[in-house]
């Protein structure tokens, strides 16, 4: 039975945006599993009701309902055992949960440039629940929020440094192919560059050198995503 | 023979305080390496010239000078195979390197907490030395540097976010025992405890009891160093 995934979506259907979704996505690839996926909105809480919680990726597997990403990456480790690894053993698996802590700040550093971008490209019926609940989480308006991201920018690409020095010394944070850690820090890098024209990576970093390595995998699947710098 | 390890002293021969020195003296006792550690002070450039550079850790073994942290850790893997593993296989080698990256950006963060400790406890024959590399280094007087460090710990603290998740989920980075990953993060914070009486680290906090886990492994090798919390 082929998997399904619920997909975070923007007003049009093929824009899939989720820094979290496109983890799964590449960790899916990394599988040789085939996918269904599903575009969702933000408010669409009834549509993945059985996974007992309302945020995507929600993995439908059979009739298991599987949430978060990186309870997501280990079923698929685990269940899919003769596929290739996500991780590459225990002491990897072990050592690859701050990868996931790392990408999440990583996705707090990077949306004070892109909430508004964000805003402006959900669906109609999500913009209100968008605003309401991230106004609410970074206690200003969005505007005032993403305001004077030019002068922010330096600052953010210095604070990417760590990422940088690994990336110059081998081509994937996995070694010489990429691994579910490599996919869990470019769920946020192409977050952005599939919701917003802002660019955050300037050309020939070698982060940026690495994100491309990794929109290459898979047949472009990444690449291939509706996006801003196709 | 018995492996031998220069290693950074400050004006006490017992002072040691290298973040660098510190993770290969957990990965020596994480492979249980007996080891003579041989106190050196940044201007002792002439005792450690056969390893080709001027800084430490330098390790010798045997005929075998090897410099630079990283590299003496590969070199323990490579050569101690039959020793427990440092990293835990070849993908967890490879995720690795990025805990050394991390562990620099680190360094990095401590120094403008520490750099007026450090200068008043190294051996009066490092004193001018260590002034005048570190204020070209950071552009201002060490004094300057240091200000107002109570107003930045704030700071500093939130930016731990990322490892503090992660140490919330699993009691090491490399899971349930201690891997490399965790010598190489736990090398900045013993710096710190070694050299300043300034407290980085709030009590409770899950990397602070990370730390004070790694201060007690090996029979208590790091706690029982010469520092300032002990």
């Amino acid at each position: 039975m082929t998997l399904r995934l619920y997909d975070l979506a923007g007003a049009e259907p093929d824009r899939r945006f989720s820094p979290y979704c496109w983890r799964i996505r590449l960790a899916l690839a990394h599988k040789n599993l085939a996918v269904e996926t599903i575009p969702w909105r933000f408010t669409d809480k009834a549509a993945i009701a059985a996974s007992g919680q309302g945020l995507v990726p929600v993995l439908v597997d059979g009739d298991k309902w599987i949430a978060d990403s990186w309870t997501i990456a280990n079923y698929l480790e685990d269940t899919y055992r003769d596929a290739p690894s996500l991780f590459g053993g225990a002491a990897a698996r072990s050592l690859t949960r701050h990868y996931s802590s790392l990408a999440d700040s990583l996705v707090a550093a990077i949306f004070p440039f892109i909430a508004l971008d964000i805003l402006h490209r959900v669906a109609d019926r999500d913009r209100d629940y968008f605003r309401t609940t991230r106004e609410q989480r970074v206690g200003k308006p969005l505007e005032a929020f993403v305001a004077d991201r030019e002068s922010r920018l330096a600052a953010f690409r210095a604070s990417l440094a760590p990422l940088r020095a690994t990336l110059k010394a081998q081509p994937f944070l996995g070694g010489d192919e990429p691994l579910y850690a490599d996919y869990a820090v470019f769920g946020p890098m192409q977050w952005a560059r599939c919701i917003s024209p802002f660019v955050l990576l300037e050309e020939g970093d070698p982060v940026r050198l690495w994100r491309d390595r990794l929109l290459d995998r898979f047949g472009g699947l990444a690449r291939k995503a509706l996006a801003y710098d196709a």
